[in-house]
């Protein structure tokens, strides 16, 4: 059974990112949202908010991977250039949305004004993403799914794109963890790597102290028979070093 | 008074970053580290555990920035290939650098094995970054530090880089919250931006709870008599529209 290889690319567009006063999250709940779906995250890219590096990452990104999400710079302010950007990559007009207009208009009713209808520019032909948060929708353009930034916001615009996607063959993973250090169990490990190329099995040491020091092996893989077998070598390499496994099992 | 402009990009490498299950706050943690040196970051790729990716990222900023980080990879297992990645972006050969085996034999002492012994392969012509954590040492090849993935260890090898590291004109931030929402503000704050070229002013709404809305505004720039008058600005403009100010102020 052949199924096709599903991936994705994020770009992170936002100073506050770069900077460090805000620390990212989004990355991490889009990849988690994706891999019950069997889509993989390739890469991930954070840029600041200047055209020239959006429409560089969003170019790069869209052709190597099925989808592109984006996060941030969809707001109403001088700073929000996210929307100019993606029309330049896709060398597309902005043209005000009528279907994204209605539902500002209707939303913000009497509070509607000039500026808030600047979030109805949008390129042209594109599909729009609903937003059960705070209501301004945003879009998808070909394969690239635009969103915002704030993570309430995000959530649920993704929660909207989610049914859209392709699905591969999920992904299951097993980690095992024990308090055995990598220099110790690195060329055991690699031989049961080798033995298990459908499995790809990572290594994370871990430091919290001086006596709470370890490693978790995470093997993660499609086919669930390998990905037992391959787990069960893992097991018995730990008890064989002397270690104390815990294990946790994912899909 | 001009200065070089300083900055530096971020490669995050590893598996675990980008299928979300470690949330990543060594590219915040760096970028922090950075700011008061004046040192910006522009950009962050989180790239997997692929050689061609590693080297395609790392090539791509080394040229771009002043400075290049990467983290994670390092280690002693199969899937630490960041070391031959980086090696192989220079275009150098891995020798077994006599100084970090020294190190590495010293640390272990009769845990030292042909697996340990393997962290002191490094690219020729490398200038170690010592570990005041878990001693094995790292290195910096040319404008790229490379740096390991968990955080304790990460936070002690930049330790050892930041003294080496050119410094720009420090940055100066002012950020002012308050309850107006960005579709009220747009355009004043437009105008304010136009007049304070040399002041970056980003616009970060919060949408806690639909009581609890409205938005941040971040000052940046290296001129703090310029940042004060902009701020000033900001402070007005939040008045005039009815808005109650919380400021912040840092270096």
């Amino acid at each position: 059974v052949t199924q096709e290889h599903i991936t994705a690319g994020i770009v992170i567009i936002g100073n506050e990112i770069l900077s460090g006063r805000t620390l990212d999250t989004n990355n991490r709940h889009i990849a988690l949202e994706l891999l019950p779906l069997g889509i993989e995250v390739v890469e991930v890219r954070v840029v600041p908010d200047i055209e020239e590096k959006i429409v560089e990452a969003v170019n790069a990104l869209r052709c190597q991977y099925t989808y592109v999400f984006t996060t941030g710079g969809i707001g109403a302010t001088h700073d929000d250039i996210t929307v100019a950007s993606i029309a330049k990559a896709f060398d597309r007009p902005l043209v005000e949305n009528q279907e994204a207009l209605s539902i500002i208009k209707n939303h913000y009713n009497d509070r509607f004004n000039s500026i808030r209808a600047r979030m109805a520019l949008m390129p042209e032909n594109v599909t729009l993403i609903q937003n059960s948060v705070s209501r301004v929708p945003s879009f998808q353009i070909d394969n690239v799914f635009v969103l915002a930034g704030m993570p309430s916001v995000m959530k649920a615009m993704l929660n909207d794109v989610l049914p859209r996607l392709k699905k591969g063959a999920p992904f299951y993973s097993n980690s095992i963890t024990s308090n055995l250090h990598e220099g110790v169990i690195g060329d055991a490990l690699a031989h049961i790597q080798n033995q298990y190329p459908a499995i790809s099995i990572g290594s994370y040491p871990f430091y919290n102290s001086p006596t709470d020091v370890g490693t978790t092996l995470v093997l993660k893989g499609k086919d669930t028979h390998i990905l037992a077998h391959a787990t069960q070598a893992i097991l018995s390499m730990v008890y064989e070093f002397g270690g104390t496994p815990v294990v946790e099992r994912s899909v």
